[in-house]
């Protein structure tokens, strides 16, 4: 029995019950070196197996592996597994190779919720998420998402906004908007969500500084509606009050 | 004090600590009767305001009022607060009226993201949230972001897919996406996500049945590389197996 569980954005009160609950259960809990070390409060003395940065096909396949064996094993994935994380991989080797675990997925609050919940309300209307590490995305397929998305005035939420190697890639992601965003629309910026080193700011899309703005930050523009009122990104649903 | 809880699709598996701590810490609960319901087991005998639906800016006036008044309030949402929810409204109100109370934002599983779950995991890459309500928004900017979203190949959600009055909107969505989406794309529907009449269906782009999907339902369209296997709708994030 393998669970792939999203442990949310880092911390603890922003953890499902069916995640916590999982966790519990598990016999070994397999996942990248930050995330297990954010949930050692529960997993006491279960054995962690800790893996490093981009070895996730290695990290699902010592999991699968586990589990084959008899074991329950937990999978954990920051935010939501299924966004960016480790829930597709995992599916993709357990059908492709028809194993015959079975496999449970417990959501997670992801980065982009968790974000807008510490800005105010700036996801109230139609959004989406792009990311923008082309390590496995074609970067024009990324420039045609961006390009489409403020052309039809999306609130959007930038996941790896600025991975090293990769310092340039959200500059240009504001140039390609450009013709699209005004200068005043808001933007905010959540840095390590739920953990111990969050941060965040509001600025606007014209007076944007990305240097601040790293692998684990969170960007947020919003649509041609968003306002900022008293420190609070508000997209309004359209009410008329 | 009031805090604006979203409490996940309807189990009590998928809300959050923070969010049912909030909830037993609260001396008033407001909140759209099917809402309240869900949550019942938590709110014990504490004073329950159930309002209806439609009646939005009412149910956040009168959180508003009593948290004015010196209670501690919390206002319910389902799925996340933010999201079509009612964390917009209730910033909008009490930024514009200068009122000097406290409101605390408790993020919340959203419907997308507890669908996409119990599909598999179709959310691995881009993807976008379209409201398919034109009651706040005009069909005009809808009909746009169908068209840029579906261009730019970005896996989409579709939140109120079919209201009463307006059961032509999926259809016409569709529609408009024909010339971008291949008939073989996965389309996943899941009806009433963690709650008792939960049910969840595949089929294909050019197979749907709009009939069975209606205002409970949250319909999720692949992009170009969304296959399904063993019943799961798979988006791959690109890792070369
Ligand atoms: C590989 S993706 C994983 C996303 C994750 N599965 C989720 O659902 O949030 C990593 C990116 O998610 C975002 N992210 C993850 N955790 C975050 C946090 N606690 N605060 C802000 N952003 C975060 C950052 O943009 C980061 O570059
Ligand atoms: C006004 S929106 C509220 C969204 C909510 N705030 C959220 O974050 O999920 C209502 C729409 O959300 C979707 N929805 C809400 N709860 C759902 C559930 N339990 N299962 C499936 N879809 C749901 C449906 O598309 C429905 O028409």
């Amino acid at each position: 029995m393998l669970t792939v569980i999203g442990i949310g954005p880092g911390s603890f009160a922003m953890m499902t019950q069916e995640a916590i609950a999982a966790l519990q259960e598990a016999e070994i809990v397999v996942g990248y070196k930050t995330y297990t070390h954010l949930v050692k409060p529960l997993t006491g003395d279960k054995q962690v197996i800790k893996t490093g940065m981009c070895k996730e096909i290695e990290r699902c396949q010592t999991a699968i592996e586990l589990a084959q064996a008899g074991h329950k094993v937990a999978l954990i994935s920051s935010g939501d597994a299924g966004i960016y994380g480790m829930a597709g991989l995992v599916l993709e080797l357990v059908t492709s190779q028809q194993l015959d675990i079975e496999v449970r997925l417990v959501a997670g609050i992801t980065a982009s919720i968790a974000a807008a919940s510490l800005l105010g309300a700036p996801l109230m209307h139609d959004f989406c998420h792009i990311s923008l590490s082309d390590l496995l995305t074609p970067w024009p397929v990324i420039e045609k998402r961006i390009i489409a998305a403020a052309s039809a005035d999306f609130v959007i939420c930038f996941y790896n906004p600025r991975s090293r190697g990769r310092e340039g890639h959200l500059a240009r992601a504001f140039e390609l908007m450009r013709e699209f965003t005004n200068p005043q629309t808001p933007v905010g910026v959540v840095k390590a969500a739920g953990r111990k080193k969050e941060q965040k700011w509001l600025t606007t899309f014209g007076e944007m500084d990305f240097e601040p703005v790293d692998m684990t930050s969170l960007v947020i523009v919003g649509n041609k509606t968003t306002f900022v009122r008293d420190g609070l990104m508000i997209t309004p649903r359209g009410y008329e009050l």
